[in-house]
């Protein structure tokens, strides 16, 4: 793990979000990327050398549609940068980790990507993150 | 907000979470500090430029122990650094957050605090963080 990547926070409605974040982070966000395959549209905002990803659901079965209507909004994820996400994916399981995705998927931002179960790491969800060559 | 300053994470139990977060980031924490007022013990992970604080609670009506109680184990808050948190306290709260501590307070690692109401950002807790002179 090398660094934050990003931090993932739950949001219902994207706009009004992105002008909470703004006003927080004192900058506005730099892009917003769909990606289907999680029912999720996204933006991103720089903080130093990590981002803030903001999720909003564009589907009612979506993760984030279904964490939201669990737990309220709020922070979702964090992501760690990895340098070679097969061998931390082998590393991690042999360290007692549940693995979700054994063979990494593609992810918003160019990055291939695994979540770890947050049972295995005290109910927090962590995602790997390599990017694209 | 200069960069993520840290992440703090709720624990049950610090001291099986400290061998949990070790193997997760691959190598130990590098402090341990009591917060008496927050009632709270804490360990700190470097992780690039930011840390991984694992917070657990010492007494039933430490609000680490309240939070566990209510939504388990995990993700507490984000705290970003600032260069003058005073400052950052107006500017917010003339953009309508939630300012929970107008009058900075003493937090742990040689830091002065504020947090935002999670209302005010879409659920997320928010720690300002100035390093102390």
């Amino acid at each position: 793990m090398t660094k934050i990547e990003h931090i993932g926070i739950a949001v219902k409605d994207l706009e009004s979000a992105n002008k909470v974040y703004a006003a927080l982070l004192g900058k506005p966000h730099y892009k917003v990327e769909s990606v289907e395959s999680e029912g999720v549209d996204t933006s991103f905002f720089q903080c130093g050398e990590s981002k803030i990803e903001l999720l909003a659901a564009t589907n009612p079965e979506s993760p984030i549609a279904k964490f939201i209507e669990k737990r309220g909004e709020g922070i979702h994820h964090i992501a760690f940068a990895v340098d070679d996400i097969e061998a931390e994916i082998d590393r991690l399981k042999k360290e007692g980790f549940r693995v979700l995705n054994e063979t990494p998927k593609q992810g918003a931002d160019n990055k291939i990507i695994a979540f770890l179960h947050p049972k295995s790491s005290n109910g927090v969800l962590v995602e790997l993150c390599q990017e694209r060559n």
